[in-house]
């Protein structure tokens, strides 16, 4: 193991040298005690004070996790190299830090306790019910800048961030984020490294909290740094390894990596778990364990003095205004009728057609784009399309990085590979992440390319997402029409796309909300209600109209919004004709037919479901559609079924 | 760009040198053709015709993705140090190989045809409805050791398999996985390398088809091997840098890799998409595209004389054979009624108490093994466990690739993080893998933590895989009993525990099946019926006692099976008593009450759906119980407001 006592920057084997950086200066007024190595330690002093009684109190959290990271932190902070305005957290010029290691969030609100925005006595809330100090850090708390504690996720919400400062709002506010060691691990981890370096992010600092000790024991490399310098390095980003216990050592090393240009830092620093109590450090099981009262004045006593006067400042941030985009109205839809068009087509189209009107719009893509036809928007606006390549884990949590500072991303995959970032997409709603997530080549009508590329799970998984919308449109006015109700709704909305054209059935000035559906076919005499939403709807039109010929009434409904989903229109059908059947390109589980049942739990009408029940295979559209009973044949022998 | 033209191993800078493998030679019968490079050449020329023609009469596939790892697959395959047993898929002798690029699948099958598995015809049946040739290769084709086609999953599968070589098996087979460079931008890849190079894996071969482009343009590193190169060898892998079309170079390579100890190696090989056909090579625009006839007959014109007798043979395996272990009886279950035991702590002493009947047993763990309590398996055989650390992607795919070589794996973490391995999750049934997943802490019920801790989306993302059952255990008993019925089950099996102790409710000897349920409290005068699973049985319980005492009676039902779920006890719960109430600690999209209208679709039995509906807070159980209302208290005042 390397260190270099004091605290100079470590160039990496084989890499650029360091560069000037071209960001200016933000330091306009540095606190008194910036210099103050003394002061630096009261506070760390402090900090460690309420990381012990806030635990105790609590009697559950990770007091020891707080504690190694405890000297990284306040150097950080409160040395002058941070910009922040306390009063107004989300001043665009702020500097950003997230703790992807949520589970130090002791340590987290310990700082802003030792910034003066939160009292010892808010300390003392710290996990109760009701408090906005949750176990783990929430959107809450209004200083948390991404909700955390799913591990591996904090570095690619701050690659994120930090492609909205250097590529969209040009602010030179800089992204910290504090990583635990056993979180290295994660492969998330390495999808952030590599597009941090490949954009270039030198507005983005890591700082690695290698304590050895995870959960249940030592991490895979304990305490060489030497073998994270070594992989950190090789993924294009400056290293810089330090002692995270000597505050001159982080002090210099934070300024070094703001001279960094053209690609992002990582502070590697040996810490200690439970750094500052005798009876912790270092020691095996006392992950996520708080101490009883006696220990935690044994702990207090080792402190020494502790000064709660004592105040720790930040910089003042620049002023600067992120440019206001002009705002104007989206264009009109127009598609012939009958003309066949993928909905994944009109998909790029409505981005194209209402960024006027939504001029905070973000595109990104899992490196599929001329699949997704996010490449439509990505050819009329380049400077707003980032190309994520193919890491969904990282592109779902960079646009919650990016819907954080007020961008309105639309990240696009096969609705397969969705599934890839189920973990993400659940946890953006607790960072209040107001994120569009689009699925293409959903469910087994794409065909040959076979199981592993259909989204049949998709929907079942959006919807069991908290606060979440789902929509499925069938046509190409229906796609353009909900992406704009997706741009204007605040919050997680999916929508599903189809590979396959299908034709135009609605006129351009149709309407389309987020709850709604269309009654395509109805008559008084309806033996019963099909609903289907996607390819299924023409399916049960053509089904529809077969039966027609033959004296046989059905009612026909587009669910095109999944969640929430129109219970006025479901009941009334119900009430009607008695009888529904739902059909689905999806597995049945959490799907459409579960969520109408859901819908009508407490009607009497029987609801028979109509999904993709066997193995999918290769084939074409329209076979699968047979095999699996949902096409046009299955729905008319359904209907027969029921005429017995 | 470095090339070394004999195709000696390049060793990695700072790296060991290469060490004499301890595996012995298994080349008993080096094929005639074994060191003929015209041979080679022609069985090339012969895939890539096999390629060209299945795909251009499919009318879709990737052919140009194909023939860029041609003669990487024929040099690796039919030099002779590829031992299989034609005749015998399965023979545990058998070196193995994955195509993680899936979509290379022409390639795939025309290198069984070159191997005499296959005949033309069944190649012109590629993408055909029921043809086991699919668009990515499924467990339908026998010589497919996994089904791949979502990237970044083969390596880790691999791993598995490597693992389970070296470590449980203890044979001699080699395991090798085609990579392509696109799939390197997936984290996955580097859990899988990491953990590779963590246990050594001197028998796991990755090579890298790098041929720079993916399927929208260039991949981030195009052609840029040094960079490749960088980062493997900083994961701890030997690296080998060739020009992938050169076969002395890639024998050389092959060769030297097996030389190699104590690490996996990756070939690192330079290529051309669409190699061997001059209108096709290094051009954007055709990843995924097929030729049509003419250009078919254009292309097929550029290989030259195809000898369609050539035949490629593998070297036969040795005929060892694993130890076959003693098989015996699983003990009784002895749980004191009332005693307050966690369903995580019966699971880990489930699977020690099972495994004399169950040797094939592997433990898996993401780093929490002292919660989920696979630690106590760990501690008993220590032998059958694998720390898979904080990569849960890669813990699945590790499991797939042991279940694919016949153990029977268990992984296991909190129910939240297996939202991180859907995607490898939902691949498994189509490898054909016998696998079990154990997602501990589920629910609000865990408390302070929060809800990134908290698993609320699992039973809807388990249930909605294909063939999958989900069991969710409500005390210890009836823990140990399930974790007994999914190890004798064949295929997914899900298991959800709880954090927080729960008493006993149920005898040591009694019986629990997949598909089955318990009626609680019944009488027949039941005004409802409470269907519950997990925590809120205890809930339910308690409600019911207390509504007793006011002389309301209600049916209780432990709903333990979740998927498939028992129709007739729900069904005639529904005809006595008319209402049923269902209670979850779990999001209600895709949950317990949405299979249980499912299970009752056509009755007129109205169901009332309790869930967490409201986003989760820290606090303590009892309080988040009562908070989303799924606690006795709402289940009284649910049945309360039916009286009205």
């Amino acid at each position: 193991m390397r260190y270099n006592a004091n605290g100079a920057s470590v160039p990496e084997t084989g890499g650029n040298t360091m560069k000037q950086s071209r960001r200016p200066s933000t330091k306009t007024r540095p606190p008194a005690a910036s210099d103050d190595a003394a002061m630096l330690r009261k506070l760390a002093t402090l900090v460690r004070y309420y990381i012990l009684t806030m635990t105790t109190q609590a009697g559950s959290g990770h007091p020891t996790s707080s504690l190694s990271a405890t000297e990284l932190m306040v150097g950080l902070l409160f040395s002058g190299g941070f910009h922040y305005e306390v009063a107004n957290p989300q001043n665009p010029n702020n500097d950003r830090l997230i703790f992807s290691k949520g589970h130090a969030s002791p340590l987290l609100y310990a700082l802003w306790a030792a910034a003066g925005v939160l009292k010892e006595s808010d300390l003392a809330t710290y996990r109760q019910f009701g408090s906005r100090l949750e176990g783990h850090p929430t959107s809450l708390f209004p200083y948390a800048d991404a909700a955390t504690g799913s591990l591996g996720q904090g570095l690619c919400i701050g690659v994120g961030m930090a492609i909205n400062g250097k590529y969209l709002d040009r602010l030179p506010y800089r992204t910290h984020v504090l990583i635990g060691d056993s979180e290295m691990a994660e492969g998330s981890q390495w999808e952030a490294m590599q597009i941090a370096a490949h954009y270039k992010l030198d507005n983005l600092l890591g700082i690695l909290d290698v304590n050895r000790l995870g959960q249940r024991g030592e991490t895979m490399y304990g305490w060489d740094l030497a073998a994270y310098q070594k992989k950190v390095s090789a993924f294009g980003w400056e290293t810089i390894v330090i002692d995270g216990h000597s505050l001159p050592e982080i002090l210099s090393a934070c300024e070094a990596a703001r001279r960094v240009a053209d690609r992002p830092t990582m502070i590697i620093a040996r810490t200690v778990k439970g750094k500052g109590v005798s009876f912790l450090e270092d020691k095996e099981g006392w992950h996520g364990k708080t101490l009883n009262k006696t220990e935690c004045e044994a702990a207090l006593k080792e402190l020494g003095e502790i000064d709660k006067s004592v105040r720790g400042e930040f910089s003042v941030p620049e002023a600067r205004v992120p440019a206001e985009p002009a705002r104007k109205s989206s264009g009109p839809v127009n598609y012939p009728a009958g003309k066949s068009v993928a909905t994944r087509d009109a998909y790029g189209n409505a981005l194209v057609r209402i960024f006027p009107a939504f001029p905070e719009i973000v595109s990104l893509d899992g490196e599929v784009s001329n699949s997704t036809k996010a490449a439509t928007f990505k050819d009329a606006h380049p400077d707003r399309f980032f190309e994520m390549y193919i890491a969904e884990q990282n592109m779902i949590s960079v646009a919650v990085g990016l819907a954080c500072r007020g961008k309105l991303p639309f990240a696009s995959t096969f609705a397969a590979f969705l599934t890839r970032a189920y973990d993400q997409i659940r946890m953006s709603p607790y960072s209040g992440a107001n994120l569009k997530v689009v699925g293409s080549h959903a469910g087994v009508s794409i065909g040959q390319d076979g199981p592993s590329q259909m989204g049949l799970e998709d929907i079942a998984m959006f919807r069991a997402v908290l606060d979440s919308v789902v929509l499925y449109p069938c046509d190409a006015v229906s796609t353009e029409r909900l992406v704009e109700a997706a741009a204007a709704h605040r919050g997680l909305v999916y929508i599903r796309t189809t590979r396959e054209a299908s034709p135009v059935i609605y006129g351009g000035d149709e309407r389309f909300v987020i709850g709604g559906s269309k009654v395509l076919r109805k008559s008084d005499r309806d033996v019963a209600t099909v609903v289907a939403a996607g390819v299924t709807v023409h399916e049960a039109l053509a089904a529809c109209d077969e039966l027609k010929r033959e004296g046989i009434a059905v009612r026909v409904v587009d669910l095109y919004s999944v969640k929430p989903l129109d219970e006025k229109t479901l009941r009334d059908a119900a009430s009607a004709t008695g009888r529904i059947i739902t059909v689905e390109d999806h597995y049945p589980e959490g799907g459409i037919g579960e969520a109408v049942r859901s819908a009508l739990g407490d009607l009497a009408a029987p609801v028979r479901i109509l999904a993709v029940r066997r193995r999918p295979k290769s084939g074409k559209p329209e076979e699968l559609l047979d095999y699996e009973e949902i096409s046009r044949k299955a729905i008319i022998a359904e209907i027969r079924k029921l005429g017995n």
